[in-house]
């Protein structure tokens, strides 16, 4: 299985009055490593937007463990990695650390729609790439 | 020219490490405002993108002069006037006020669009509607 | 065990491309909705901070799951439950709803911090307010 | 006058309904990117805020135009300059680009703050530091 590995620098927009990066940052945090996973892969969500046969990627489920607090300057890493894949569902486990130590672990599960918001079949060519991450 | 109070709960979410409201948020809020006012006159956006003529509301130009800070849960108040109408454009100034205080003050210019991007004048029901403010 | 309504509209910031409610915007909603509830139970995370002994609620773990996506312009309801209170833990669930659609249902845990960021006990004038809606 | 260049990918996050880059968006990129130019001149927010002497940067003036949007998955750079320092402010002129394009233009006027939120001169080390800068 391949970690992808995306480096953050916590800015202040990112924190909250209590000192620390508020909590749904982090989800914000993890989209953009995992579109750079994608890039990374040859596979765009913006071409699957404007395609012929239009597809994009939803969100199903996310479960998120606060472990350690983050702070202002702060430069994480997020480690993504697809564990599984089904007919229409990936399933992303996603880690944000500093250095070694583990602060925020998620899980999410994308699921992919057609242009008219339909469950679709994750299409063949996308399926090919992202199994190479598996 | 009418003014339009819109009342706003300052929230962790809008803070930051420096335990105030961090300053993007302000302009956040000022949509939030401004689209409560439209809805107040029976004009809404959602209409517009899906109407026969689609159009849209853009965003030419922000200035925002930060006064004082607001901190968490302040409960704040967002002044709305529409000061000027042109053939595509409106000029509204917001002012965010704690109480009689005045926090931040902002003016906004903003232009309709078609749906294809482009300036477009603004349809006359939308017109009609928003010259009762001036 | 009481359920504590907040009301919401989806503004153009809580949208993306995909033309619907981007899936964190929903736990910053939460938020709102918690502290609207804490607020109207004379709890104030302000005082908190700033009190003698300072505290502050952190989050532990969220899940969220999305079954139905908001549009621009929708008029949610978050509806707020504390299910549990343990030593130094809350969990709550919060779901999202355009009518008597359920669009989004999170479970939240949160837990309250000493002001050195060390997990400690519920202050005993917050847990005897929580337990009332237990 | 030396300009700083800060690369950014457009993400989900970043958007909004009308498919573009929603306006205060860019805002938050521009606190990116001057945080990222500080930090290479090894200018430190926290290090200031935590400081025998602390002290932070506020914002005390925006101005924003918007000529051009942005996309989902556009490769944009934010091109910083800092254009003048005077005792206690620091302004900064902040271009966003697509390639050669300018998408959005915005000066910013910040100014430094004591501990206790109080107006305060820059201080000579980070002077010296912004003065190479100029």
């Amino acid at each position: 299985m391949k970690s992808f590995s995306y480096p953050y620098m916590v800015c202040y927009a990112d924190t909250d009055a209590g000192g620390v990066v508020y909590h749904a940052r982090y989800i914000d945090m993890a989209e953009r490593a995992r579109m750079a996973m994608l890039m990374e892969l040859g596979l765009s969500c913006r071409a699957a937007l404007q395609s012929e046969k239009p597809f994009g990627l939803m969100i199903r489920k996310i479960e998120a463990e606060y472990i350690k607090p983050a702070f202002l300057e702060d430069r994480l890493t997020i480690e993504t990695r697809l564990i599984s894949m089904g007919g229409a569902t990936m399933e992303f486990v996603q880690d944000v650390k500093r250095g070694e130590e583990l602060l925020v672990s998620m899980k999410l599960t994308a699921f992919t729609v057609s242009g008219v918001g339909k469950p679709t079949r994750i299409p063949a060519a996308m399926r090919e790439k992202l199994a190479a991450l598996l």
